[in-house]
């Protein structure tokens, strides 16, 4: 019989110290990972980048990656698109009594795998176990810290400036969808979740002075993003539908499902608004990288509408794209 | 009807920016709990302190405190027994459709007055919601970034140290089991849930070079923390029993239920390894603070028995505290 949570991993006592040594922090990195309250880091002079981020994802495994991967993704993300080098990651684990320790050992692997892509380490880890019906096998929290090097600078976006994404847009919440609702022909439709530091270092560092805003798009998806921009400003976000990057196998799964892709979320994509002039040339250095190869400019910061996002569709015409109230999607994320 | 979290309010949309501005942040303190992806912290050159913790009581409201309080101290207390100045929290929450926004209100408040209390600043957030019979209500993660003032020291633990403790033994725990069990005379019993770093931060001025070990007692009581320190070493931990502040109506309670107060969690109780000259000062100037009120030396390291955990009975007997294999009491933190 396959090995389980049991209430007796979260005691504080024998059963949790052999769980977090043998399994949790063998697999997460034992170098790394420190045994004391807290975790003591090396850190420079300046300012550090801070954020927590929770995963509760249904289905933990799914095509493209796991509640793992996307745990340690996602902060990284949340800290790279601040302009910060993510250095640090925490794991907080929430594990339903009944939870196989195959599946547990399996994201662990999969967390670690993701560490070491973005560069960064996992120093430090809480476990604690809940009543079977009281969880839902395994919430993940991930917290980081980045540096910055150099000042930071805050620049007034306005009408003129370009918007841009490095890739497909919807992958992740659409192939969550596929997955759960047993499309069969979604064969090939896989999550993007993927680290974007070392993208966004690669154009910070070509483009010092001309990137005004980042974002990652996640639950909400690109839509969420562009109306935090403009919310209550001055100017509207314009789209432009035909040179929106969106995978046929989306679209067709959108198109049965009664989605759109411009609302789901993405694990792998970061939108950002630049500078006219150097919008073309970004693009080029994206689509040159690995976690940027459909890398597109999709509309732009307009002076019409102020306050609204929209898209002009091929044949002129005009959709708003307002945030929902709810969510379209069941929840994904 | 009293309104409750929806599936709607972790959608990534409108509802969910309501949740997170009118409530959330406005209670955490919308002044100190920044809005992009992470927060912008200034730090000094040096080392700093990173923890997390997930919180998962039931009831979580109980006499003392709430999950909320909870929270915030037991990640401030993870990082002032480091030695490090806590100084910033993140705050993931993990709530279940139909949890009554009250409550949710009622919690957000308490973390303010504790993190108040405590002098920390909660500066980033996440919230997620779980379907119905997914979750227990409310789970929270903190994490939290100390900073070092000057160099930390590691010391040698040997024979002849002494063990203190700041107050009562086992009140968290004993507390929330009576509370479960629906123990009429249990009034008066109160979770110890404390912030530790004022009083830690005082005994380090006094006695900058007396101090070996520091550790909260939380999950496992004082014997999972006695065991960690003997564990594989060549002395033991040696307890007193006549000499530990342990309630009466604590006793009372561990007796009707079979109960030990050594094995039980605390949430405000930091348990010092010091070298001998400097005991009785510092029980005097943690019994002067409003954390310390019974602090007190239980026992100290010994030569026999090395590795072991066990204490002596007022007539010379000899009680083994090994750490259980699983928990002594249900899930209570």
């Amino acid at each position: 019989m396959e090995e389980k949570i049991l209430l007796g991993h979260g005691s504080g006592g024998r059963m949790m110290n052999e769980l977090i040594h043998t399994l949790i922090r063998e697999k997460l990195g034992a170098d790394s990972v420190q045994l004391d309250d807290s975790a003591v880091l090396a850190v420079e002079k300046g300012e550090i980048a801070f954020t927590t981020d929770t995963f509760t994802v249904t289905p933990i495994f799914f095509p493209g990656g796991d509640i793992g991967k996307l745990a340690v993704n996602g902060t990284v993300n949340d800290l790279a698109v601040m302009g910060a080098t993510p250095l640090y990651l925490s794991v907080g684990l929430i594990l339903e009594e009944g939870f196989l320790l195959s599946d547990l050992g399996k994201i662990m692997d999969s967390m670690r795998r993701a560490a070491d892509e973005a560069g960064v380490k996992i120093v430090t880890g809480d476990t604690k176990v809940v009543e079977k019906g009281k969880g839902d096998k395994i919430f993940i929290n991930t917290s980081g810290i980045g540096i910055f090097h150099g000042p930071r600078q805050r620049r007034q976006i306005g009408p003129g400036d370009l918007i841009l994404i490095n890739g497909f847009i919807g992958d992740h919440g659409i192939a969550i969808m596929a997955e759960r609702n047993g499309l069969s022909f979604s064969a090939g439709l896989t999550s993007d979740s993927a680290p974007l530091n070392h993208l966004i270092s690669a154009i910070i560092r070509a483009f010092p002075d001309s990137i005004k805003f980042m974002r990652d798009a996640t639950r909400g998806g690109l839509v969420a993003v562009l109306n935090e921009i403009v919310q209550g400003q001055g100017f509207s976000a314009r789209l432009q539908e035909g040179q929106l990057p969106i995978r046929p196998e989306v679209a067709g799964v959108c198109d049965i499902l009664g989605l759109d892709p411009l609302y789901a979320a993405n694990e792998g994509k970061v939108v950002l608004v630049v500078k006219k002039e150097a919008g073309e040339a970004m693009v080029k250095i994206m689509r040159g990288m690995k976690e940027g190869g459909q890398a597109a400019v999709i509309g732009e910061m307009a002076g019409e509408f102020p306050g609204q996002v929209f898209s002009r569709t091929p044949v002129g015409g005009k959709r708003l794209l307002n945030l929902l109230s709810e969510e379209q999607l069941p929840r994904i994320c």
